[in-house]
This record gives structure tokens, C-alpha cells and sequence, in this order.
């Protein structure tokens, strides 16, 4: 008998679960197709693509291409779009651009994402005075709360295309009218992050000076975002004067291919949002099954929220041991956004709702375009798992 | 006989020449390990670096690593690295994030890179005087002349590792004492996007308080770029406060993972260096040649020269239709930097060592790691071959 055999026989690993991935609003995986496009035209001999050469007029197709494809879904011109990292550099280029304005007042929703909000704090020590437009229960900022809130001097208006956490769609439509009538001279900058190509609308049609959009949240990769804009702008970094002057650094060109790519498949994927909405609404009702005393935070499923976006109040227990136990579990679930994790017992945006630590766990699950039916089933099924063990030992605390 | 045959015979279509690249100055093909490791990576089930869940902390670990890795490449801290879009975005933060410093001075030498001329010009407009250290015949910094130009209230000054367009290498060992001791209020930027791997130092040790790099000179993804920071700075978009409160918007994990391998492997390469200058040095032996009345822009070839850069000046032809002649000869080749092509008849930097449009072409031939010997010696002939009709064309106007 030698010593290998005296040892106690190893304990069998615990299979890991298998991943249900249900954070869609933080980031989402490749579309598969635009992953094989991008690995072939990384291989590619491109140039930088400011250069007078063939491999630099290759690389100045292939990001030309990309900006014309962009502005055609965005329904704009492609002088209009310029492209930068992502959707946080897209929205403070869009605030702070519109410097040299110093004075005046620059009005947002009070569920803004961190980058408006950010940004809006840097415009507030730059001496402008920042008002912040309350919203509904369910997230939506009304025409007269927005009308409310703007004033003559009101220089800058920054509104959501789609709320990142709860999914309520504004209506841009109605509100957008209300800040050129009451603030003409204000720019009105549209953070469209999470909103493009799920909710049907022609951004540069709006009215909006700026559209903000990104390409991590539709399938395409990290590290890329644009900014649609028909105003001018002053540069956050004008390096050497890339992208009109408007952005400095060499263009990505093979990133800003992927992002037109995956956003021409987001569209021409006709029935993505019903197929969203259908995962979304048979999630929520795998939930109410389930945890019947859960309550989906936001609009009612239908044309005010996003087809991908479910959050629950789900009393008992609190989120932060929720969303670490649905991580054990395997489910990737977020509290609210990503960015804002860890930050707070309660994100900013569910305190303008009025909401408290108190009321319960809150946890968002975002469907993608390539989410399947047993991965909402089995997702739900494992949150009402880590629930109830959670709500013993939270009991009567 | 039918119409097909009554049209006359095609003309055969001439073979396009074979593309020789040498504008690694510009940017770089991807190293084939890195882009192998690259599109396998963003095949993973990765998820937003900033997220609670299994998916989210895969990616933050890769994140990680690469800050890690690129930190003891650097010789520094992992939490002293933030990563950026690329070198414009850290040079302008290290500048920038200078605020709230916006009186006294800020010093630059005459050959800085056109992201730092136009951050500089930011720091001028928000009340800094800006100083700019002339530079000798070969584009140095003398520690004389930069002793000449600091003041005690210089809060900034600006050097770089390797000068973009001629590869003069700073003696930044004496410079930056020298900075230190006549202006020991001021922040000490390195730009080393086109230095970093080829030049044999630990930027950390250097003395600088920030240092720029990018993954696209050095065989790495366009769209990444890092800055080492031992001092506070503001955010040029603070966002959801990622990148410790330095830098916003979600971080591509797998362009992190792609930037510190690039920089990995080149290191590992280690006698890169030596074959570069070695492919250089025939370069030029080539190019004089050809033509005997090339003269060789900057330091000579050694230790103060990057090892893959040659800069010629060719007399009796401008250098716009030069570079034009070479790209449709099929050689990648620039007038100067990337960036500042097109944009007047002789860049900054040339203006600054006392060069003149009048001298003749000025041309930049840069090798990188997967450059061939007969790359370098066909890229000779035919640039010979482009000079003389433009010589004749040009000849008595």
C-alpha cells in the first residue's frame, strides 16, 4: 500500500452550473457572425487610416463604410456620426462638447446613467446650474414635468431613448417638442445606449442634436461607440483632428465595422423584439409562478419598455446577497447597472422611483437576441431557489 | 460572329505590385499569436468587467492580468495603469487631468506629437502660457535647452520617449532631473506610444509622473492605448467611475488581454530591436544607394535613433506626389505622421528642426517585427523607381 492509496479518496468536484447568461443590459456576447467578420478583417493588411497608402485607403473604406451604414439606420447623414470608445465617451463629448457654454442650466431626467450624470456634475463646476426633471413611478419623464423643469436659459436638455435598468421608453416624440418650444436655444442630447435597434425609431429623425450609441449592448464588441450629432462640438481630446476635428486617435477601423455590422443584423433581424419580448414576458411569468409576490419594477411589458428588460421587486431579502447567490448559481443577473454595482444599498435610478433598500431585492434580467426559452425558464427556476433560503435567514431580521 | 467577338479583345488588367509595408510608424498588422489569442477570446461567454456574476468576473480577471502584465512591462504598479482608447485619449488625460491647474506654465518640446500641440493649446485657452523647448538639427532635447525654458511656475512639462516621425530617442535620464529640479511643482508626461517595447527602459523608473502607450504601434488591436499614472488626475469622462474613478465606459477586457500580450511578446522578441535596426540600416544602405543625394532626417542609426525608423529627405521632388507615387507603386510609406497628412506642405516637426518644403521630399520608412529583408530592399528600387520621373517632372519649376 503506498501513500497515494492512504490519502482519503479525493472529493468529486462540484460540476459547476451550467451559465444562464441574463445580463444583457451590461454587455452581451458576440453576434457569432460579426465574430468570424471581425477575426477575418483583423488578419487583414490595414493601414492607419489616416494614411495616403493603399493599406490606409483600405482601412478609410472599411471605417467610411461603417459611419455611412451607421447613419443610414440611424436615418442620418454620414458626416453626422463619429465614432469614439463607447456610449460614456459618446455622452460627455455630446454634454461637454457644447462648450464654451459656461452660464446657464442644463436639465436632465432624474434617471439618468452614471455618464449623464457625470457629466453633468462637471457642467455644474464649470458654473452651470443643473435641474433634474422627476419621473413617474414607472420611469417616465412626462411632458409637463419636463415642461415644468426647462427655462429660456436652459442650454442643454439630456434625455434616454430607453432607461438602462428598468427599460422604460420615453417619448421622445412628445418631449423632445416641449424642450425646442420652451428652451430654444438648448441642445438636446439623446442617450440611445441601450435603446438602438430595439426600439423602432428613426433617431436622427427625432428632433435630438445628439444621439448616443454604443455597440457592446447589440452584440457587437467592447470598445466602440458613436456619437450622431448635427450640432457642433468641441473635442474631449482633438489629437490629430480624426473624425472632422471632432475626435482625436487613430480610428478603429475593423471595431467600427463590427459595430455597423452587428447593428445592421439587430435590424434586419425583423422579429428580434417580438422574440425578445416573447422570452421576456414568459421570464416574468416563470417568475410570478414561482415568487408570486414579485413585482416587475417599470412599465408593463408592451411598447413603453424594452423588449429585453425584466426587474423585479422581489420582497424579503436584500439585493446584494441576491444578485452574489444568483451569481453562484451561475445566473449573471445585475442589481441595476453594471456600472453602478457595489456603489449604494440602492441604485440612483430606483430612488427617483421613489424606491427603498427596504421594499425588497431588486434584480434586473435582460434577454438578448440569442437567449433561448430553457435559459429563461432555468433562469427564473434558480432565482426562486436562492430566494427562498434567503428570505429564511433575512426573516425577521 | 456575334457581338462578343466584334467588341475588341479586354486589355488585360495590370497586376497590381506586391504590397510592401513600411508605415509601421503608422500602425502596425496585428501580431498572428495575438490575433489568434484575440478571436478566441472574444468567442467567451465574457461579460461587462464591472458585473457581480461568473461571466462578469472572467472578465475582470482578464482585465486585470493585462493591467498587471502591462504594469511589470512598465516596471510600475497594476493600480498605477488605466487603460484608454489609445494614446491621443491618455496624452490628453495626463494633460488635461492636470486640472484644476489652469495658471502657470506648461512646457513641450517643438517635436510633440499633434495630440499633445492641441492639448497644450486646451491648457492656453483655460489660461497656462505654454512654453515649447526647441529641439536640435536632429529633433533632441538638449538638457540645456529645456533648462532654458522651465520656470519655477511650470506646472507641466511634456517629452517624448521616441519622436514620432524621425525616431529620435530622448536621453530622458538627464531630462527629467533636470525638469525635477528647476520646476518641482510641475507633472512630468512621457509620450511612449511610438517608444514603448523598442526602447530598452523601465518607464516606470524614469522619474515621469505619467506615461502614454498604445497597442497599435507594436503589433497590438487599434483602439487600446494605457496610462501610467503615479499622481492624481481628473477624468476626462468620469462615467460609472470605472478605471478608479479615472477613466468611464466599460472596459474591452479582451483588447486589455490583446494590448499586454502584444507588448509581452514584443519584449520576449528579444532581439527584435537588433533585427529591426538591422533591416533599417539596409534599408537605408538601399535607399543611398539608389540614391546617392538621400539624406537621412534625425539622429543617426544607434542608440539614439528607434531601430526600426528611417527618414529621408530627397532632393529635387515635393513630398506629397512622392508618397502618392509610392502608394500606387504599392508601398505603404508616409510624409510624416499619419495624422498630419495632407494637412500642410511640412509637418511641425520638420518645421522645428529648420527643414523647408524647398529641400526636397521627405519621406518615412518605418519596419516593424515581421518585416522581410526583401521587403525593405524591394521597397528601395521602387522607391528609386518612383523619385526619378517626378525628378524630370519636377526638374527647373
Amino acid at each position: 500500500m503506498n501513500a497515494a492509496d492512504a490519502s482519503p479518496s479525493p472529493a468529486v468536484a462540484p460540476t459547476p452550473p451550467l451559465p444562464i447568461y441574463l445580463d444583457n443590459g451590461g454587455t452581451t456576447a458576440l453576434d457569432p457572425e460579426v465574430h468570424a467578420g471581425l477575426c477575418a478583417r483583423l488578419a487583414l493588411p490595414l493601414g492607419n487610416p489616416n494614411a495616403a497608402h493603399g493599406a490606409g485607403r483600405a482601412a478609410r473604406e472599411m471605417l467610411e463604410t461603417a459611419r455611412s451604414d451607421l447613419a443610414t439606420l440611424l436615418g442620418g447623414k454620414p458626416e453626422e456620426v463619429v465614432f469614439t470608445s463607447g456610449g460614456t465617451e459618446s455622452i460627455t463629448l455630446a454634454l461637454l462638447g457644447c462648450t464654451p457654454v459656461r452660464a446657464g442650466r442644463v436639465a436632465l431626467s432624474a434617471v439618468e446613467h452614471s455618464a449623464t450624470r457625470t457629466a453633468a456634475e462637471r457642467l455644474a463646476a464649470q458654473g452651470m446650474v443643473v435641474d433634474v426633471v422627476p419621473v413617474t413611478p414607472t420611469g417616465r419623464v412626462t411632458p409637463e414635468a419636463l415642461a415644468a423643469t426647462l427655462r429660456p436659459d436652459t442650454r442643454i436638455v439630456s434625455l434616454m431613448l430607453a432607461q438602462n435598468e428598468i427599460g422604460t421608453i420615453s417619448d421622445l416624440a412628445s418631449l423632445i417638442p416641449v424642450a425646442r418650444r420652451l428652451s430654444p436655444r438648448a441642445r438636446i442630447v439623446v442617450d440611445a445606449v441601450q435603446g438602438f435597434t430595439k426600439v423602432p425609431v428613426r433617431l436622427a429623425a427625432l428632433g435630438a442634436d445628439c444621439v448616443a450609441i454604443t455597440a457592446h449592448k447589440l452584440h457587437g464588441p467592447v470598445g466602440i461607440g458613436a456619437l450622431w450629432t448635427r450640432v457642433p462640438l468641441t473635442p474631449l481630446f482633438k489629437g490629430g483632428g480624426q473624425e472632422r476635428g471632432l475626435r482625436g486617435g487613430t480610428q478603429p477601423a475593423v471595431l467600427a465595422w463590427a459595430f455597423a455590422e452587428a447593428a445592421r443584423r439587430a435590424f434586419a433581424d425583423v422579429d428580434a423584439s417580438a422574440r425578445m419580448a416573447a422570452l421576456r414576458n414568459r421570464l416574468i411569468e416563470e417568475v410570478r409562478c414561482h415568487l408570486p409576490d414579485a413585482t416587475l419594477t417599470g412599465e408593463p411589458p408592451g411598447p413603453t419598455r424594452l423588449p429585453n428588460n425584466a426587474h423585479f421587486c422581489i420582497p424579503g431579502l436584500p439585493s446584494e446577497p441576491l444578485i452574489n447567490a444568483l451569481a453562484a448559481a451561475g445566473v449573471a443577473a445585475s442589481a441595476g447597472a453594471a456600472c453602478s454595482t457595489g456603489k449604494a444599498r440602492i441604485s440612483p435610478t430606483l430612488q427617483a422611483l421613489g424606491r427603498r433598500a427596504e421594499d425588497g431585492a431588486f434584480v434586473r434580467l435582460t434577454v438578448g437576441r440569442f437567449t433561448t426559452e430553457a435559459c429563461v425558464v432555468e433562469g427564473a427556476a434558480r432565482l426562486a431557489a436562492c430566494v427562498e433560503p434567503l428570505r429564511r435567514a433575512y426573516a425577521g431580521r
